[in-house]
């Protein structure tokens, strides 16, 4: 039987400090510097769910909202969300906390997928995500609708046959 | 009456080099080092058609393909494919070059937006997008569907509202 | 009165994937590339305590263990353990987890104080830090004692005046 | 027979954003920084001209005219001149774009040289550039000259015996 | 018998210039860029004097005065002070110059403690450091007592049992 | 009467680690890497000169030698070797360490010019620079030649009127 590990044993918290280089000329955090501390936060949780190197397989739609100040903290929650034979969704949550005036706002949020694979960079299994919370059972029953969306905005499946999107546009 | 610009007028390329930094234990490069890099060659495209300092607004779905090695030569083509007021769509192309087999394959394929905005950070409006060739024209067209996926993904428009998206599922 | 806040108000975990320029040439993190992860890690922690910009005051002695590989995940907890008008000393608790194998080992610990400031650079006054768990009041008991051989090491305190200091010799 | 490319082939184009940490106190981008760039875009079109690694061999004379200012855009395009036996002259054009006013001006032009080698790090041979427009046959003409000062300048060839130098000052 | 070697051999000045990303908001370097910056000499100089990889055991109390303002020069200079078997303690001096006033004022000063390795990771052995100045005897014979102060703060000595430091509070 | 200033005053030695992200896939120090090591060194001996806020006005050839392996040592040393109203011509040296063998073997040798500048960028006169020893006489004395290729190179002055440089040719 496929070994199993609780949605909570993947959490990751990363903490930043923004600076002069990941700020463009409003002084603002820029989107793709933004990015980057995503995929690094939902790649480590990634790796404490597999125990394995994963790679990038995909990223849903992000959106952005107010600017966030140079000097500001932003702290990103990561959590695996459900896993797949050797893939794995994550979800990541964003603040952005403004330091003299103590407020701490949700800036974004997102979930990427990763795929674990072995030395020679070959898809190796992982074990199953087991939620617990429910928050954690929740995105773990959007994960099948998400990743049909995936395959269509991939091409890889025709719409007609995202039976679980369809559902979502109200129309079965 | 709104100024106009050709689409072409905003064509960036960029190339790099994948260094030892940009990647993860494989040797390949890390997916938020790529967002990263196709960040900034939107934004630039974005900017080239407004004239103006812009900010992300959102991502749209990326999947990533095969890996791409240390040492490897990574090019990306960025376009704005159309304007609403004061944000742009840009689309962005990415390809991954091997130089010891002189091999370049395609790589990735975004849609990004960006807002442009004025000194004080409010949003400004920004010229028509024109398109002219035949792949100018199709971005142009479909930009209206992506803009509403974006807006269903982000809890602001009721999926069964989205008339372009429903479109797409071949149920009208 | 002066203000108070709860020592975990301030608490700040920082999760880290070990990079290559982060490395030497034994593919082992560079002491000096973890000693500004804790920096910023405590940095944070103590703007979260006083709402400031602040500025390193002093490093306590700190010594490294097992090296940590290229690929490892580091996570740096830290939090104010006590506060002088204008001072805080920070606590900061380092792990080092190897991914294939799933352990995860203390690292390093450190004591860094900071001072916070005006926007011109001036020293200003802070919530006093109210410890609460055994750890806490632990850690800020032991304050005075490492702030008197702060002193004695930079020469501003004789080490006969240093009486808490003397006590941990079992001289008095 | 030797291998032959066209100097077409070898064609690369790059688009930076000047970030903070690009630029002096003036906020204009250092000279050092230009030279990097330069450095990656001329390496990489001998890599394309080569399918090789390559490694810089020599930089020729530099001038520098205007500061450019944070937030402009820096295109850099590069082209192999000519090539002689395992070395390969490069040249490389930039320019800077100030977006609000939307003006590009040519900022410089540079001539790099570099050896392609194989993976023990030997000089190996590359192919011939056959050169085709008017500006390529004339970069194509002036490599020997500037090979010929390249020479002088590292003491490798008497003032005396550079020929082609000597018909530069009419001295002949 | 021991190899030897002069301390003045080990002797390395590296001068920084303090570039925006190594500031905090207060446009002043921080204090973490600060000690990699001293790691990186002082294991430059623990280098030269073991011909070895060499890796961080331990660095010792570091206090911070003025602010060093974007745009200073930055210079350190490091010096093996003692060798004990496979490690090595080095003394390192900062001084922070300001451009436009040409004034130069001492900033910190530490003592780092570094291991030589071999290929594995393995400590090993290093040649005896010959002090030959005044200053150089005077770092040489207070190496031991830093060494016990170091053995106390990692709980790996009894105070009581640290007779150069006991000497140290004028109580024996 | 124009100040002054020796030439020994503007000194300055700089030393780098060769880390993972300077070099390219033979695990070599890139040439651009270096010339943006050669550029801060240099800069920072003009500012010492001048007490001014500098700007790269040109690069002489650079020619780059052996390569230079990941972890070396390089040591940059700067100086001026002349002031001409308000431009400073550097020379520097650098040297490449290789720490397990302590070979250091000279790397390369270049002159810069730079222009001091006013807080609104506009260049200002600079201290003469008075050579002593030897090598400093014979640097200054050859700045003029220097000087007149770079007029020439940069299209300024007609090779027929450089007569510094027709003597270089043995011509006259």
């Amino acid at each position: 039987m496929r070994k199993q590990k609780f949605v909570s044993e993947s959490f990751v918290r990363m903490t930043e400090l923004v600076l002069p280089n990941d700020t463009n000329t409003l002084n603002n955090l820029m989107g793709g510097r933004m990015m980057h501390l995503m995929d690094v936060a939902a790649a480590i949780s990634a790796q404490r769910h597999s125990n394995r190197i994963v790679v990038t397989a995909s990223v849903d739609n992000v959106s952005f909202r107010e600017g966030i100040k140079l000097g500001s903290v932003v702290t990103l929650e990561a959590k695996v969300t459900r896993a797949f034979s050797s893939s794995m969704e994550v979800h990541i949550d964003v603040w952005a906390e403004d330091i003299p005036s103590g407020t701490k706002i949700k800036s974004n949020e997102a979930f990427f997928t990763f795929v674990a694979v072995d030395q020679s960079g070959r898809p190796i299994d992982v074990p199953e995500a087991v939620p617990e919370t429910h928050e954690e059972i929740s995105h773990y029953d959007g994960a099948l609708r998400r990743r049909q969306l995936r395959l269509v905005l991939a091409g890889r499946l025709k719409p007609q046959d995202a039976t679980e999107l369809k559902a979502m546009f109200d129309l079965e």
